[in-house]
Protein backbone atom coordinates (compact mmCIF):
# COMPACT_ATOMS: atom_id res chain seq x y z
CA UNK A 1 0.00 0.00 0.00
CA UNK A 2 1.23 2.95 -0.98
CA UNK A 3 2.37 5.63 1.78
CA UNK A 4 1.95 9.49 2.07
CA UNK A 5 3.73 12.12 3.97
CA UNK A 6 2.04 14.98 5.57
CA UNK A 7 2.32 17.52 2.87
CA UNK A 8 1.48 14.51 0.10
CA UNK A 9 -1.54 14.02 2.19
CA UNK A 10 -2.38 18.05 2.78
CA UNK A 11 -1.99 18.82 -0.86
CA UNK A 12 -3.75 15.38 -2.20
CA UNK A 13 -6.68 16.54 0.36
CA UNK A 14 -6.83 20.21 -0.99
CA UNK A 15 -7.38 19.23 -4.37
CA UNK A 16 -10.22 16.51 -3.68
CA UNK A 17 -12.17 18.52 -1.41
CA UNK A 18 -11.83 21.46 -4.15
CA UNK A 19 -12.51 18.95 -7.11
CA UNK A 20 -16.00 18.35 -5.32
CA UNK A 21 -17.02 21.73 -3.74
CA UNK A 22 -20.14 20.64 -1.17
CA UNK A 23 -19.65 17.47 -1.14
CA UNK A 24 -18.79 16.07 2.37
CA UNK A 25 -16.25 13.66 2.33
CA UNK A 26 -16.15 11.56 5.55
CA UNK A 27 -13.21 10.78 7.44
CA UNK A 28 -12.91 7.48 6.80
CA UNK A 29 -12.37 8.27 3.15
CA UNK A 30 -9.28 9.59 3.94
CA UNK A 31 -7.48 7.09 6.57
CA UNK A 32 -8.51 4.77 3.70
CA UNK A 33 -6.79 6.22 0.98
CA UNK A 34 -4.06 7.75 2.96
CA UNK A 35 -3.89 4.22 5.31
CA UNK A 36 -3.38 6.58 8.31
CA UNK A 37 -4.90 6.76 11.55
CA UNK A 38 -7.85 9.24 12.02
CA UNK A 39 -5.92 11.75 14.46
CA UNK A 40 -3.16 11.85 12.04
CA UNK A 41 -6.22 12.80 8.88
CA UNK A 42 -7.77 15.20 11.57
CA UNK A 43 -4.41 17.33 11.89
CA UNK A 44 -4.06 17.42 8.15
CA UNK A 45 -8.11 18.53 7.98
CA UNK A 46 -6.96 21.06 10.54
CA UNK A 47 -3.91 22.73 8.34
CA UNK A 48 -6.28 22.46 5.13
CA UNK A 49 -8.68 24.63 7.03
CA UNK A 50 -6.27 27.35 8.16
CA UNK A 51 -4.90 27.44 4.58
CA UNK A 52 -7.80 27.95 3.43
CA UNK A 53 -8.83 30.84 5.35
CA UNK A 54 -4.87 32.12 5.56
CA UNK A 55 -5.52 32.52 1.64
CA UNK A 56 -8.81 33.34 1.25
CA UNK A 57 -9.45 30.85 -0.61
CA UNK A 58 -13.33 30.00 0.69
CA UNK A 59 -13.94 27.65 4.04
CA UNK A 60 -13.35 24.33 5.29
CA UNK A 61 -16.47 23.12 7.03
CA UNK A 62 -15.94 20.04 9.20
CA UNK A 63 -18.85 18.53 10.57
CA UNK A 64 -19.10 16.43 13.32
CA UNK A 65 -21.08 13.28 14.62
CA UNK A 66 -21.20 9.64 12.43
CA UNK A 67 -22.33 11.33 9.40
CA UNK A 68 -19.66 13.98 9.49
CA UNK A 69 -17.06 14.64 7.69
CA UNK A 70 -15.60 17.44 5.76
CA UNK A 71 -16.52 19.88 2.90
CA UNK A 72 -15.06 23.10 0.90
CA UNK A 73 -16.98 25.86 0.48
CA UNK A 74 -15.12 28.06 -2.16
CA UNK A 75 -16.65 31.10 -0.92
CA UNK A 76 -15.94 34.16 -2.82
CA UNK A 77 -14.34 37.16 -0.03
CA UNK A 78 -15.88 40.60 -0.34
CA UNK A 79 -12.81 42.02 -1.84
CA UNK A 80 -12.45 39.24 -4.49
CA UNK A 81 -16.05 39.91 -5.31
CA UNK A 82 -15.58 43.53 -5.43
CA UNK A 83 -12.76 43.04 -7.56
CA UNK A 84 -14.12 41.17 -10.05
CA UNK A 85 -17.43 43.07 -10.16
CA UNK A 86 -15.85 46.03 -11.34
CA UNK A 87 -13.35 44.45 -13.49
CA UNK A 88 -16.35 42.71 -15.23
CA UNK A 89 -17.87 46.69 -15.28
CA UNK A 90 -14.87 47.90 -16.90
CA UNK A 91 -15.27 45.50 -19.39
CA UNK A 92 -18.57 45.97 -20.27
CA UNK A 93 -18.63 49.34 -20.84
CA UNK A 94 -16.15 49.58 -23.42
CA UNK A 95 -17.53 51.10 -26.65
CA UNK A 96 -16.36 48.71 -28.83
CA UNK A 97 -18.95 46.55 -27.46
CA UNK A 98 -22.15 49.33 -28.26
CA UNK A 99 -24.43 47.35 -31.06
CA UNK A 100 -26.72 48.97 -33.26
CA UNK A 101 -29.74 49.23 -31.47
CA UNK A 102 -28.54 49.98 -28.50
CA UNK A 103 -27.12 46.65 -27.16
CA UNK A 104 -24.04 45.42 -25.54
CA UNK A 105 -22.30 42.37 -27.01
CA UNK A 106 -21.00 40.31 -23.93
CA UNK A 107 -21.54 36.75 -25.44
CA UNK A 108 -17.54 36.61 -25.24
CA UNK A 109 -18.39 37.26 -20.94
CA UNK A 110 -21.14 35.12 -20.58
CA UNK A 111 -19.11 32.23 -22.31
CA UNK A 112 -15.51 33.02 -21.05
CA UNK A 113 -14.88 29.63 -18.87
CA UNK A 114 -12.99 31.76 -16.15
CA UNK A 115 -16.01 34.31 -15.95
CA UNK A 116 -18.68 31.87 -15.85
CA UNK A 117 -16.71 30.11 -12.83
CA UNK A 118 -16.40 33.62 -10.76
CA UNK A 119 -20.31 33.82 -11.15
CA UNK A 120 -20.96 30.78 -10.44
CA UNK A 121 -18.92 31.24 -7.21
CA UNK A 122 -20.74 34.18 -6.44
CA UNK A 123 -24.15 32.85 -6.59
CA UNK A 124 -22.90 29.83 -4.77
CA UNK A 125 -21.72 31.55 -1.72
CA UNK A 126 -25.03 33.11 -1.49
CA UNK A 127 -27.00 29.76 -1.73
CA UNK A 128 -24.52 27.12 0.12
CA UNK A 129 -26.54 27.06 2.95
CA UNK A 130 -30.58 26.94 1.42
CA UNK A 131 -29.87 23.30 0.96
CA UNK A 132 -30.70 23.79 -3.43
CA UNK A 133 -31.53 21.14 -5.06
CA UNK A 134 -31.21 21.70 -8.75
CA UNK A 135 -30.11 24.70 -10.70
CA UNK A 136 -32.41 26.11 -12.77
CA UNK A 137 -31.76 28.06 -16.33
CA UNK A 138 -33.34 29.05 -19.52
CA UNK A 139 -31.48 28.42 -22.69
CA UNK A 140 -29.20 29.97 -24.11
CA UNK A 141 -27.16 32.83 -22.51
CA UNK A 142 -27.40 31.86 -18.87
CA UNK A 143 -26.25 28.34 -19.60
CA UNK A 144 -22.84 28.52 -18.60
CA UNK A 145 -22.83 30.41 -15.36
CA UNK A 146 -25.75 28.19 -14.28
CA UNK A 147 -23.34 25.02 -15.02
CA UNK A 148 -20.70 26.92 -12.65
CA UNK A 149 -23.41 27.18 -10.33
CA UNK A 150 -24.60 23.76 -9.89
CA UNK A 151 -21.06 22.20 -9.77
CA UNK A 152 -20.04 24.31 -7.16
CA UNK A 153 -23.11 23.51 -5.22
CA UNK A 154 -22.89 19.61 -6.59
CA UNK A 155 -26.52 19.17 -7.58
CA UNK A 156 -28.11 19.03 -11.15
CA UNK A 157 -28.34 22.04 -13.92
CA UNK A 158 -31.86 21.90 -15.48
CA UNK A 159 -32.13 23.84 -18.97
CA UNK A 160 -35.60 25.21 -19.51
CA UNK A 161 -36.09 25.04 -23.63
CA UNK A 162 -37.89 27.03 -25.91
CA UNK A 163 -39.26 24.76 -27.81
CA UNK A 164 -40.85 21.00 -27.17
CA UNK A 165 -38.00 18.36 -28.08
CA UNK A 166 -38.96 14.63 -28.96
CA UNK A 167 -36.20 13.68 -27.15
CA UNK A 168 -37.11 14.61 -23.60
CA UNK A 169 -40.58 12.48 -23.35
CA UNK A 170 -43.64 14.04 -21.92
CA UNK A 171 -43.00 17.97 -21.43
CA UNK A 172 -44.68 20.77 -19.82
CA UNK A 173 -45.22 23.88 -21.45
CA UNK A 174 -46.23 27.27 -20.77
CA UNK A 175 -46.90 30.58 -22.74
CA UNK A 176 -45.54 33.44 -21.06
CA UNK A 177 -45.55 37.08 -22.09
CA UNK A 178 -42.16 38.79 -22.52
CA UNK A 179 -42.01 42.15 -20.04
CA UNK A 180 -40.39 44.43 -22.56
CA UNK A 181 -41.63 43.60 -25.48
CA UNK A 182 -45.21 42.22 -24.71
CA UNK A 183 -44.47 39.00 -26.96
CA UNK A 184 -45.58 35.40 -26.27
CA UNK A 185 -43.35 33.24 -25.89
CA UNK A 186 -43.24 29.62 -25.02
CA UNK A 187 -41.28 27.30 -22.18
CA UNK A 188 -40.91 23.60 -22.26
CA UNK A 189 -39.38 21.47 -19.85
CA UNK A 190 -39.44 17.15 -19.53
CA UNK A 191 -41.56 16.27 -16.43
CA UNK A 192 -38.95 13.79 -15.05
CA UNK A 193 -36.55 17.31 -15.13
CA UNK A 194 -37.34 18.22 -11.91
CA UNK A 195 -38.79 15.85 -8.44
CA UNK A 196 -41.68 17.82 -6.82
CA UNK A 197 -41.04 19.42 -3.50
CA UNK A 198 -37.55 20.43 -4.58
CA UNK A 199 -35.92 23.24 -3.90
CA UNK A 200 -34.70 25.05 -7.00
CA UNK A 201 -32.36 28.14 -7.70
CA UNK A 202 -33.32 30.14 -10.92
CA UNK A 203 -30.54 31.53 -12.73
CA UNK A 204 -30.50 33.67 -15.62
CA UNK A 205 -28.26 35.89 -17.56
CA UNK A 206 -30.30 39.29 -17.98
CA UNK A 207 -33.40 40.75 -16.89
CA UNK A 208 -34.94 44.06 -17.99
CA UNK A 209 -39.01 43.61 -16.88
CA UNK A 210 -38.60 40.58 -15.30
CA UNK A 211 -41.23 38.25 -17.69
CA UNK A 212 -38.66 35.66 -18.53
CA UNK A 213 -37.77 34.98 -15.14
CA UNK A 214 -41.65 35.26 -13.87
CA UNK A 215 -42.33 32.65 -16.52
CA UNK A 216 -39.51 30.25 -15.38
CA UNK A 217 -40.61 30.72 -11.55
CA UNK A 218 -44.34 29.90 -13.21
CA UNK A 219 -43.20 26.76 -14.91
CA UNK A 220 -41.77 25.87 -11.27
CA UNK A 221 -45.04 25.83 -9.58
CA UNK A 222 -46.36 23.14 -12.30
CA UNK A 223 -43.65 21.10 -10.54
CA UNK A 224 -44.75 21.95 -7.20
CA UNK A 225 -41.36 22.83 -6.28
CA UNK A 226 -40.15 25.80 -4.14
CA UNK A 227 -37.96 28.38 -5.26
CA UNK A 228 -35.51 29.07 -2.87
CA UNK A 229 -33.63 32.39 -4.76
CA UNK A 230 -33.61 34.00 -8.54
CA UNK A 231 -29.51 34.62 -9.26
CA UNK A 232 -29.38 37.32 -12.23
CA UNK A 233 -26.18 38.51 -13.58
CA UNK A 234 -27.18 42.14 -15.05
CA UNK A 235 -30.60 43.33 -14.64
CA UNK A 236 -31.56 46.57 -16.26
CA UNK A 237 -32.17 50.10 -13.40
CA UNK A 238 -35.40 50.43 -15.59
CA UNK A 239 -37.84 49.50 -14.78
CA UNK A 240 -37.70 49.76 -11.60
CA UNK A 241 -40.85 47.94 -10.82
CA UNK A 242 -40.37 44.52 -12.04
CA UNK A 243 -41.99 40.85 -12.53
CA UNK A 244 -40.98 39.36 -9.70
CA UNK A 245 -39.19 40.23 -6.80
CA UNK A 246 -36.45 38.45 -4.37
CA UNK A 247 -33.48 37.90 -7.14
CA UNK A 248 -30.07 38.91 -6.63
CA UNK A 249 -28.52 40.80 -9.27
CA UNK A 250 -25.14 40.94 -10.02
CA UNK A 251 -24.55 44.17 -12.10
CA UNK A 252 -26.84 46.82 -12.79
CA UNK A 253 -26.88 48.60 -16.32
CA UNK A 254 -27.89 51.90 -15.19
CA UNK A 255 -28.22 53.09 -19.14
CA UNK A 256 -26.74 53.37 -22.53
CA UNK A 257 -25.65 57.02 -24.02
CA UNK A 258 -25.84 55.77 -27.93
CA UNK A 259 -24.36 58.75 -29.30
CA UNK A 260 -21.56 58.99 -26.92
CA UNK A 261 -21.15 55.91 -27.04
CA UNK A 262 -21.26 55.34 -23.00
CA UNK A 263 -22.25 52.10 -21.40
CA UNK A 264 -23.41 52.92 -17.08
CA UNK A 265 -23.18 49.86 -15.39
CA UNK A 266 -22.43 49.47 -11.84
CA UNK A 267 -21.78 46.51 -9.70
CA UNK A 268 -25.07 45.50 -7.45
CA UNK A 269 -23.89 47.64 -4.00
CA UNK A 270 -26.37 45.88 -1.60
CA UNK A 271 -23.70 42.47 -2.67
CA UNK A 272 -20.54 44.06 -0.64
CA UNK B 1 3.99 39.40 5.02
CA UNK B 2 2.58 36.20 5.73
CA UNK B 3 4.79 32.97 5.99
CA UNK B 4 3.74 29.75 4.54
CA UNK B 5 5.65 26.08 6.16
CA UNK B 6 6.14 23.63 2.92
CA UNK B 7 2.80 21.63 3.49
CA UNK B 8 0.98 24.96 3.36
CA UNK B 9 3.00 25.91 0.24
CA UNK B 10 2.18 22.36 -1.38
CA UNK B 11 -1.11 22.62 -0.61
CA UNK B 12 -1.85 25.96 -2.08
CA UNK B 13 -0.16 25.32 -5.20
CA UNK B 14 -1.96 22.37 -5.96
CA UNK B 15 -5.13 23.96 -5.31
CA UNK B 16 -3.64 26.93 -7.68
CA UNK B 17 -2.29 24.94 -10.33
CA UNK B 18 -5.87 22.72 -10.20
CA UNK B 19 -8.19 26.01 -10.54
CA UNK B 20 -6.60 26.87 -13.81
CA UNK B 21 -5.54 23.83 -15.92
CA UNK B 22 -3.35 24.34 -18.72
CA UNK B 23 -2.15 28.13 -17.20
CA UNK B 24 1.37 28.70 -16.93
CA UNK B 25 2.29 29.72 -13.79
CA UNK B 26 6.10 31.08 -13.65
CA UNK B 27 8.20 30.57 -10.75
CA UNK B 28 8.28 33.85 -10.05
CA UNK B 29 4.14 33.91 -9.22
CA UNK B 30 5.02 31.20 -6.26
CA UNK B 31 7.97 32.74 -4.77
CA UNK B 32 6.43 36.03 -4.56
CA UNK B 33 2.77 34.33 -3.06
CA UNK B 34 4.79 32.73 -0.59
CA UNK B 35 7.82 34.90 -0.05
CA UNK B 36 10.44 32.02 -0.53
CA UNK B 37 13.62 31.06 -2.67
CA UNK B 38 12.96 30.15 -6.01
CA UNK B 39 15.03 27.00 -5.00
CA UNK B 40 12.72 26.43 -2.63
CA UNK B 41 9.28 26.79 -4.69
CA UNK B 42 11.32 24.00 -7.01
CA UNK B 43 11.40 21.52 -4.58
CA UNK B 44 7.83 22.23 -3.93
CA UNK B 45 6.63 22.32 -7.65
CA UNK B 46 8.75 17.95 -7.86
CA UNK B 47 6.94 17.25 -5.20
CA UNK B 48 3.47 18.41 -6.36
CA UNK B 49 4.84 16.64 -9.60
CA UNK B 50 5.21 13.29 -8.17
CA UNK B 51 1.93 13.42 -5.88
CA UNK B 52 0.02 14.39 -8.92
CA UNK B 53 1.67 11.33 -10.49
CA UNK B 54 1.29 8.82 -7.39
CA UNK B 55 -2.80 10.03 -7.48
CA UNK B 56 -3.21 9.69 -10.91
CA UNK B 57 -4.41 12.91 -11.09
CA UNK B 58 -3.13 13.93 -14.39
CA UNK B 59 0.34 15.23 -14.83
CA UNK B 60 2.30 18.43 -13.95
CA UNK B 61 4.35 19.89 -16.22
CA UNK B 62 7.51 22.19 -15.70
CA UNK B 63 8.71 24.27 -18.74
CA UNK B 64 12.30 25.50 -18.62
CA UNK B 65 13.69 29.02 -19.63
CA UNK B 66 13.05 32.64 -19.13
CA UNK B 67 9.07 32.02 -20.09
CA UNK B 68 9.61 28.66 -18.10
CA UNK B 69 6.96 28.18 -15.38
CA UNK B 70 4.35 25.26 -14.50
CA UNK B 71 1.28 24.18 -15.87
CA UNK B 72 -1.19 21.44 -14.43
CA UNK B 73 -2.87 19.09 -17.52
CA UNK B 74 -5.82 17.03 -15.53
CA UNK B 75 -5.33 14.21 -17.58
CA UNK B 76 -7.84 10.63 -17.57
CA UNK B 77 -5.84 7.53 -16.73
CA UNK B 78 -6.76 4.75 -19.32
CA UNK B 79 -8.37 3.03 -16.29
CA UNK B 80 -10.47 6.01 -15.25
CA UNK B 81 -11.56 6.46 -18.49
CA UNK B 82 -12.65 3.14 -19.52
CA UNK B 83 -14.11 3.28 -15.31
CA UNK B 84 -15.75 6.17 -16.34
CA UNK B 85 -17.24 5.54 -20.05
CA UNK B 86 -18.83 2.08 -18.96
CA UNK B 87 -20.37 3.66 -15.86
CA UNK B 88 -22.07 5.54 -18.45
CA UNK B 89 -23.27 3.81 -20.78
CA UNK B 90 -24.66 0.98 -17.85
CA UNK B 91 -26.40 4.44 -16.75
CA UNK B 92 -27.79 5.46 -20.53
CA UNK B 93 -29.06 1.44 -21.13
CA UNK B 94 -31.34 1.36 -17.99
CA UNK B 95 -34.95 0.78 -19.72
CA UNK B 96 -36.46 3.47 -18.15
CA UNK B 97 -34.59 6.07 -20.53
CA UNK B 98 -36.38 4.49 -23.33
CA UNK B 99 -38.74 7.54 -24.67
CA UNK B 100 -41.29 6.35 -27.46
CA UNK B 101 -40.10 7.00 -31.13
CA UNK B 102 -36.78 5.62 -30.36
CA UNK B 103 -35.01 7.95 -28.27
CA UNK B 104 -33.38 7.95 -24.95
CA UNK B 105 -33.83 10.42 -22.33
CA UNK B 106 -30.33 11.40 -21.75
CA UNK B 107 -30.36 15.30 -20.34
CA UNK B 108 -29.99 14.49 -16.95
CA UNK B 109 -26.63 12.99 -18.02
CA UNK B 110 -25.82 15.53 -20.89
CA UNK B 111 -26.57 18.64 -18.08
CA UNK B 112 -24.53 16.80 -14.71
CA UNK B 113 -21.83 18.90 -13.46
CA UNK B 114 -19.88 16.16 -12.71
CA UNK B 115 -20.59 13.95 -15.80
CA UNK B 116 -19.46 16.82 -18.05
CA UNK B 117 -16.68 17.84 -16.22
CA UNK B 118 -15.68 13.77 -16.81
CA UNK B 119 -16.36 14.48 -20.26
CA UNK B 120 -14.52 17.99 -21.05
CA UNK B 121 -11.33 16.03 -19.23
CA UNK B 122 -11.34 13.16 -21.88
CA UNK B 123 -11.80 15.49 -24.52
CA UNK B 124 -9.17 18.32 -23.17
CA UNK B 125 -6.83 14.91 -22.70
CA UNK B 126 -7.07 14.28 -26.15
CA UNK B 127 -6.79 17.86 -27.49
CA UNK B 128 -3.87 19.51 -25.01
CA UNK B 129 -1.27 19.14 -27.53
CA UNK B 130 -2.84 20.86 -30.65
CA UNK B 131 -2.67 24.41 -29.08
CA UNK B 132 -6.82 25.10 -29.45
CA UNK B 133 -7.68 28.63 -29.51
CA UNK B 134 -11.87 27.93 -28.92
CA UNK B 135 -13.87 25.55 -28.56
CA UNK B 136 -16.96 25.87 -30.46
CA UNK B 137 -20.33 24.15 -29.86
CA UNK B 138 -23.89 23.97 -31.66
CA UNK B 139 -26.72 24.89 -29.02
CA UNK B 140 -28.45 23.55 -26.65
CA UNK B 141 -27.31 19.50 -25.14
CA UNK B 142 -23.98 19.85 -25.82
CA UNK B 143 -22.99 23.37 -24.21
CA UNK B 144 -22.20 22.22 -20.45
CA UNK B 145 -19.62 19.58 -22.02
CA UNK B 146 -17.97 22.04 -24.25
CA UNK B 147 -17.94 24.39 -21.23
CA UNK B 148 -15.75 21.90 -19.30
CA UNK B 149 -13.33 21.46 -22.23
CA UNK B 150 -12.98 24.64 -22.57
CA UNK B 151 -12.31 25.73 -19.13
CA UNK B 152 -9.58 22.74 -18.74
CA UNK B 153 -7.94 23.75 -22.07
CA UNK B 154 -8.04 27.51 -20.96
CA UNK B 155 -9.85 28.96 -24.17
CA UNK B 156 -12.86 30.60 -24.47
CA UNK B 157 -16.43 28.90 -25.41
CA UNK B 158 -18.24 29.49 -28.91
CA UNK B 159 -21.62 28.74 -29.17
CA UNK B 160 -23.57 28.56 -32.69
CA UNK B 161 -26.89 30.11 -32.33
CA UNK B 162 -29.57 28.25 -34.17
CA UNK B 163 -31.39 31.55 -35.11
CA UNK B 164 -29.77 34.74 -35.57
CA UNK B 165 -29.72 37.29 -32.69
CA UNK B 166 -30.54 41.16 -32.19
CA UNK B 167 -27.74 41.20 -29.43
CA UNK B 168 -24.57 39.92 -31.44
CA UNK B 169 -23.67 42.21 -33.96
CA UNK B 170 -23.34 41.36 -37.29
CA UNK B 171 -23.26 37.43 -37.80
CA UNK B 172 -22.85 34.77 -40.26
CA UNK B 173 -25.81 32.41 -40.91
CA UNK B 174 -25.20 29.66 -43.06
CA UNK B 175 -28.23 26.37 -44.16
CA UNK B 176 -27.61 23.19 -43.58
CA UNK B 177 -29.25 19.29 -44.09
CA UNK B 178 -29.20 17.44 -41.51
CA UNK B 179 -28.43 14.11 -42.32
CA UNK B 180 -30.71 11.81 -41.32
CA UNK B 181 -34.13 13.83 -41.52
CA UNK B 182 -32.94 16.11 -44.55
CA UNK B 183 -34.41 18.96 -42.97
CA UNK B 184 -33.09 22.42 -43.73
CA UNK B 185 -31.58 24.41 -40.86
CA UNK B 186 -30.16 27.53 -39.92
CA UNK B 187 -26.93 28.27 -37.91
CA UNK B 188 -25.74 31.97 -36.63
CA UNK B 189 -22.67 33.07 -35.17
CA UNK B 190 -21.43 36.33 -34.57
CA UNK B 191 -18.66 37.91 -36.52
CA UNK B 192 -16.36 38.79 -33.62
CA UNK B 193 -16.78 35.31 -32.07
CA UNK B 194 -13.45 34.05 -33.46
CA UNK B 195 -10.60 35.67 -34.75
CA UNK B 196 -9.28 34.44 -38.27
CA UNK B 197 -6.44 31.98 -38.49
CA UNK B 198 -7.41 30.26 -34.71
CA UNK B 199 -7.30 27.09 -34.33
CA UNK B 200 -10.68 25.55 -32.67
CA UNK B 201 -11.94 22.14 -31.59
CA UNK B 202 -15.76 21.57 -31.87
CA UNK B 203 -17.59 19.40 -29.61
CA UNK B 204 -21.22 18.14 -29.63
CA UNK B 205 -23.42 15.65 -27.53
CA UNK B 206 -24.65 13.38 -30.45
CA UNK B 207 -23.99 12.71 -33.93
CA UNK B 208 -26.23 10.31 -36.39
CA UNK B 209 -25.56 10.98 -39.99
CA UNK B 210 -23.30 14.36 -39.32
CA UNK B 211 -25.15 17.31 -40.78
CA UNK B 212 -24.73 19.52 -37.62
CA UNK B 213 -21.03 18.51 -37.38
CA UNK B 214 -20.70 19.39 -40.97
CA UNK B 215 -22.81 22.23 -40.70
CA UNK B 216 -20.63 23.80 -38.25
CA UNK B 217 -17.82 22.44 -40.04
CA UNK B 218 -18.49 24.40 -42.91
CA UNK B 219 -19.50 27.58 -40.65
CA UNK B 220 -16.30 27.37 -39.30
CA UNK B 221 -14.80 27.70 -42.82
CA UNK B 222 -16.77 31.30 -43.28
CA UNK B 223 -14.59 32.31 -40.29
CA UNK B 224 -11.25 31.18 -42.19
CA UNK B 225 -10.16 29.20 -39.24
CA UNK B 226 -8.38 25.72 -38.72
CA UNK B 227 -10.57 22.95 -37.45
CA UNK B 228 -8.20 20.61 -35.34
CA UNK B 229 -10.59 18.05 -34.37
CA UNK B 230 -14.37 16.81 -33.78
CA UNK B 231 -14.91 15.54 -30.48
CA UNK B 232 -18.56 13.81 -29.77
CA UNK B 233 -20.45 12.52 -27.13
CA UNK B 234 -22.66 9.81 -28.65
CA UNK B 235 -22.48 8.66 -32.01
CA UNK B 236 -24.73 6.21 -33.89
CA UNK B 237 -23.09 3.09 -35.28
CA UNK B 238 -25.27 3.40 -38.35
CA UNK B 239 -25.48 4.90 -40.85
CA UNK B 240 -21.35 3.87 -41.41
CA UNK B 241 -20.41 6.66 -43.46
CA UNK B 242 -21.16 9.65 -41.76
CA UNK B 243 -20.90 12.43 -43.55
CA UNK B 244 -17.46 14.19 -41.57
CA UNK B 245 -14.68 12.41 -40.73
CA UNK B 246 -11.48 12.47 -38.24
CA UNK B 247 -14.25 13.03 -35.36
CA UNK B 248 -13.64 11.23 -31.88
CA UNK B 249 -16.89 9.57 -30.29
CA UNK B 250 -16.66 9.04 -26.68
CA UNK B 251 -19.87 6.39 -26.64
CA UNK B 252 -21.40 4.07 -29.83
CA UNK B 253 -25.18 3.58 -29.81
CA UNK B 254 -25.43 0.60 -31.95
CA UNK B 255 -28.97 -0.10 -31.50
CA UNK B 256 -32.36 0.26 -29.39
CA UNK B 257 -34.79 -2.78 -29.61
CA UNK B 258 -37.77 -0.98 -28.39
CA UNK B 259 -40.00 -4.54 -27.70
CA UNK B 260 -37.66 -6.00 -25.56
CA UNK B 261 -36.73 -2.34 -24.03
CA UNK B 262 -32.97 -2.93 -24.47
CA UNK B 263 -30.33 -0.15 -25.69
CA UNK B 264 -27.17 -1.59 -27.12
CA UNK B 265 -24.51 1.24 -26.62
CA UNK B 266 -20.55 0.95 -26.00
CA UNK B 267 -17.41 2.99 -25.32
CA UNK B 268 -15.41 3.74 -28.12
CA UNK B 269 -12.80 0.95 -27.62
CA UNK B 270 -10.24 3.11 -30.08
CA UNK B 271 -9.81 5.32 -26.89
CA UNK B 272 -8.23 2.93 -24.97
Amino acid sequence: MKKFKRNERIGAIMKILSDKPNHIFTYNYFTEMFNAAKSTISEDIMIVKKLVEKLEFGEIETIPGAAGGVRYLPKASKLQLKEFLHNTCKKLSSPERLIPGGFIYMTDILYSPEIVTNIGKIFATKFFDKEVDYVVTVETKGIPMALMTAKLLEVPLVIIRRNNRVTEGSTVSINYVTGSTKKIQTMSLSRRAIKEGSKVLLIDDFMKAGGTAKGMNDMMKEFNVDVVGIGIFITTKEPAEKLIDNYIPLLILKGIDEENKKVYIEPNKELF
